[in-house]
């Protein structure tokens, strides 16, 4: 590995040499979605974004240990996490059990993620799973003094844990004061819930425990899937923005409270999506799920789309940006398309320097950081070149050429997936059969007959009636 | 809904008329895989089986809640389950984790189930989420002496339960004596683990109780996944014949032993499949796994060739049956495609009567304990009477008896849902520009250029050379 690659660190402020703990190993753990509705363009945003960096770890050698969860319990509605649980409130809405609901989205998430091709991770745990283990560490942040309980429930003691605050750079002393999820009995405003007692029998989302009845924190759920499946110390922990505070700033507290070391070495945190300037939301109806998008768009856009801001910076969805980026998708399919149809057989040697020099400065830029707009601007600068020189190489060249430009596209930038074949269907038969038939009245029957024989070839069966051909098309 | 369902129980040995415990709900549980390998055909079978049940009942008006669960955990090898975890066996031959095991075959079986249109359960529950409910329930029968404590795990004392047997018919007294899982510790060789301990620290699928450090044996898991999701008493209980003994008639023991209630109303099983006469089994290497399956033919075929034998009986697979399969599945295709092109205006009523008489007697077929190979012949014999009289058949006949062979075909046998339109692929492309090239030659541009244009509106660049046409395919 030549490459050395620098992340920005949310918990140093700064941009970091990347050094895994163990040699090859990368073990990266990024917040999955609550999956109580659809997924959006901000889901993919950030997914797409981690997905780069596994493919581009991969692709310099890496190992990676991938985990993201699902979670199906725990996450209460409100900005200060201060209302209910947001399945349950779903399913209430929905008339369906939480269960159902989970399964309905969580299989809808999946099959974007597919569809988006981003590379599965290979544990996707659910809390869940993991109600013994979280009650477990229960136990021991009570008995290291880091928790404690009141009749609404256990509550970590921010107070308690010396760090605290140094992920989000709030200073301490206010991030105490800092009130989340309000509750009368807790000791410090920002003291959050471990464990939420239930005292109604009917509440559907509640496992016994020694303390009472109830379930767990949103915060301790990706504490122990972390430590279930990653151990004490990961590289790489990522989420979208939104989560530094409280969300990750909790995750610290709990996990090195008890482990006495440094949880995640990098903190990586993909930054907003827009759309039309506007922050998404639901009550501005400016939603884009997932399923809308993908019915509309070729996925590979979305892919595209998400290279043309740093992950650190806003990314605006709009009507012009997303044709730009059906533009580009296409500019690179084409560069793909001519360097295969290269026949010359003359030995060149015209631009594989060039292109050499560029696919290094691609990788450089990804390396810096996730350099988004810079690399494509880079590999863009490959496709100009390859296609203004297509006339001059010859076919080893040409050969040579798309190998690299395939692999960078590919394998780093997740492209070049998707079929293009299926775009002729029935109309286009159709319209076909139409020309055809117009033939046959004026005596090509030569050729309407190849016509004939080569859809039949293709499963397609052709009447011939007096004026007008019909057709089928065979299993 | 009048029709009168009637069902084989295995409980009771006998057709049954079928009736939901609440009236027009219907609760159904079907176990699952164990994701430790690849899905086969008689994963298939048993699930398309059931889905064409569950497609039916919601024809005729019922609601129906679907669970299917994934076992995670606790499911021995060996046919008395003598052996080790399947998961961690599986884990060590592949250098992976045991979770990473279950995601690898968990997420290739969601894929296989979709591809087969196979109707996702409203829940998937896997044994990890419910290691607390578990216990819980060993809880509840050791303090009423159907289970003791042993220094191995703890076990069910099939002697305790009166009616241990009732299932698969086996004499109790005969059955107490069977075998399973050799443990000297256990009272009785049929007594079954409910828990059993693990004593190796680094074993990677084990969990905490007061009991003591261990895993959840497989029959308890799916007791609690139907208390959890479907409650005490639930309609159908179904799976392949071979759970019938020891799986179901355990789970049956040990939830009864505590609701003193008729746990499942209802249980199905479903017979095996044979590969060209034989039994499927990884030793003769004749296993065939639907991703090879799926690769090859349209996932259609394999939902009519479930139809071909009752599902009490043996399946065989064959290439003859799987071929005879295919021309079913496009003579149906073709059924609907001659009725789609019917255009004399004339009102004619020469086969609906039949078709409806036809459609009673498909159903009745169905009805009648899933008669699948009669309700086929009935379906077929639809398709016969439809296809020799279309050309005296009349536009408005013909979109009635359309309405009727889609929806039996497409909402109660799950067909039709595959595109057809996806076999003109580049190649098609390349030899329609050989067919172009040659009328180029004869000078016939009217028509090249009409073919240029056609191609061009479906998204194919097309660019002439000399003597040869090239082309691409846009985003």
């Amino acid at each position: 590995m030549k490459i050395e690659i620098k992340l920005y660190n949310t918990l140093t402020k700064r941009k970091e040499i990347f050094k895994p703990l163990e040699d090859n190993l990368v073990k990266i753990y990024v917040c999955g979605p609550t999956v109580y509705s659809h997924s959006h363009l901000g889901h993919a945003r950030v997914f797409i974004t981690f997905d780069i960096l596994i493919r581009f770890l991969e692709y310099l050698g890496y190992k990676v240990k991938y985990v993201r969860n699902i979670t199906d319990v725990g996450h209460l509605s409100g900005e200060i996490l201060e209302g209910e649980d947001k399945i349950i409130l779903e399913a209430k809405k929905e008339k369906l059990s939480p269960w159902e609901i989970v399964d309905k989205y969580m299989f809808e998430f999946f099959k974007a993620m597919d569809l988006l091709n981003i590379r599965r991770p290979n544990i996707q745990p659910r809390p869940s799973q993991l109600i013994p283990e979280i009650l477990e560490f229960i136990d021991k942040l009570i008995e290291n003094g880091y928790a404690y309980i009141t009749e609404t429930g256990i509550y970590y003691d921010v107070s308690k844990f010396e760090n605290y605050g140094k992920l989000s750079g709030i200073k301490r002393e206010e991030l105490i004061k800092h009130r989340v999820e309000p509750d009368i009995t807790k000791k410090n405003p920002a003291d959050f819930a471990l464990w939420k007692f239930v005292k109604d029998e009917n509440y559907p989302l509640q496992w016994n425990s020694k303390y009472g009845k109830g379930f767990p924190g949103w915060h301790i759920e990706c504490s122990i899937m972390n430590l279930k499946h990653l151990g004490e110390q990961i590289d790489i922990h990522g989420g979208g923005m939104d989560l530094i505070f409280p969300h990750h700033e909790n995750e610290i507290a709990q996990t090195e409270a008890i482990t006495k070391k440094q949880f995640a070495k990098y903190w990586i945190h993909v930054n907003f999506l827009t759309v039309n300037g506007e922050k998404m939301s639901k009550s501005k109806g400016n939603f884009i799920t997932l399923k809308d998008f993908l019915s509309k768009y070729n996925p590979e856009i979305l892919r595209i789309f998400v290279l043309r801001a740093h992950y650190r910076s806003e990314l605006d969805y709009n009507e012009k940006a997303i044709n730009e980026c059906k533009e580009i998708l296409d500019k690179l399919y084409r560069t793909l398309d001519y360097l295969k149809k290269v026949n010359k057989e003359e030995d060149t040697n015209i631009i594989l320097e060039k292109v050499e020099k560029l696919k290094t400065e691609f990788l450089e830029a990804l390396a810096d950081d996730l350099n988004f707009p810079l690399a494509l601007s880079k590999y863009l600068e490959m496709s100009d070149l390859i296609l203004s020189n297509i006339e001059s190489i010859g076919k080893k060249e040409a050969e040579n050429v798309y190998q690299i430009f395939f692999e960078l596209g590919n394998k780093i930038l997740g492209l070049f997936y998707t079929k293009r074949e299926s775009k002729l269907d029935e109309s286009f038969i159709k319209k076909l059969l139409e020309i055809r038939d117009e033939m046959r009245k004026e005596g090509l029957y030569k050729y309407s007959d190849k016509i004939r024989s080569l859809l039949n070839e293709y499963g397609i069966e052709v009447f011939d009636k007096k004026d007008k051909s019909e057709f089928r098309i065979k299993i």
